[in-house]
């Protein structure tokens, strides 16, 4: 950094910034897969700063992901005790998954393989944790749901959005997360035994 | 079909059900860009074989996806008049999902292209139409679902399955519809209205 003038690093900032706000964007209207040329358009830079910050679309989709955990975090910090907060924190997120739609995806893509989105799993089991206790002690939130619950259900309402244009994932989500709610506030049910595994698959057969 | 015998036609059968078997058994263990050469390998065919049955990828998948319609629908024909018909199809697809991630993944990549698409999701529609007007009559499902819940409900255990390991996915499957399970019985519930589009996206702030 010695080399740099306070002006650079202002600069450096912003532009960090301005492209983590444009994949959003980008990735929710156009997909995971939009051209990054894009997201460097739409934060008024050239290629070369894009791929100064990030390596690729998987770091800019973690950077985008970052700002939603730091975001639910403040959120969390706020409101730990209130009764509702973990359905509030559930709430917030779909809404967010209705909104930027296409991070989860890029994120999944990754797999296993990168320290960074390690870290990133562990917030979020972290950002979960206390709220999920708060709510299940206040009677809120059944007993019954774990955190992997709380997982399950993030991923289920992503799966919702799947092929949807940009202009339905929010009221789908919306949706989506209304039909996860009595389980989460109630209890999950429990699926007919005799139907479960009642049947082979097609390719067992084989 | 003039130059065929009545043997090679009774290969051409046997080889294109074991195609779609392998084609199951792979794309579920190996994920959606699973190499089609396992497929002919599992399949005890060659390359040239499965080509001559199948265009891509997609192809198989659909192939998949119609035999398990078959079976569906098979079955709802049979329990046309169960007032739980409905749930008991859901368990059923839930439980087809587990056991066979990675198709409805492939569909949804073809994207709105295809016809032969449009006509399974129209063949979709049609097997749940029933299940869900007679166990809604019977009180079992709640009044307030509708088929487009009950295909958002199907999208939301295949995104529970994501990047799971092969081992996982029926239990998680099972999981995420005993998630669903409260609100398909007594209605969905109402997402807390002071939280949900109270922020903004971040992308949307530039």
């Amino acid at each position: 950094m010695s080399g740099t003038t306070v002006t650079q690093r202002i600069d450096a900032v912003r532009n960090r910034k301005a492209l983590v706000a444009a994949a959003e964007y980008v990735f929710a209207e156009v997909g995971p897969d939009a051209p990054l040329e894009l997201v460097a358009k739409r934060a008024h830079v050239g290629r070369g700063t894009l791929y100064r910050h990030f390596r690729d679309r998987i770091d800019l989709a973690a950077a985008v992901y970052e700002e939603h955990l730091n975001e639910l975090e403040r959120y969390v910090a706020e409101r730990a005790e209130a009764p509702e907060i973990a359905l509030e924190l559930m709430t917030r997120i779909a809404e967010l998954q209705g909104q930027a739609r296409g991070i989860q995806p890029l994120l999944l893509r990754a797999a296993a393989g990168r320290e960074r989105l390690a870290v990133l799993n562990a917030r979020t089991r972290e950002l979960l944790a206390g709220p999920l206790a708060t709510s299940k002690a206040a009677g809120v939130v059944s007993p019954e749901i774990s955190i992997e619950d709380l997982l399950i259900a993030i991923d289920m309402v992503e799966g919702a959005l799947g092929a949807l244009s940009r202009d339905k994932t929010p009221e789908t989500a919306k949706r989506a997360f209304s039909l996860l709610i009595p389980a989460l506030t109630s209890g999950p049910g429990v699926p007919l035994a005799q139907f479960w595994s009642a049947h082979p698959a097609v390719g067992a057969a084989s």
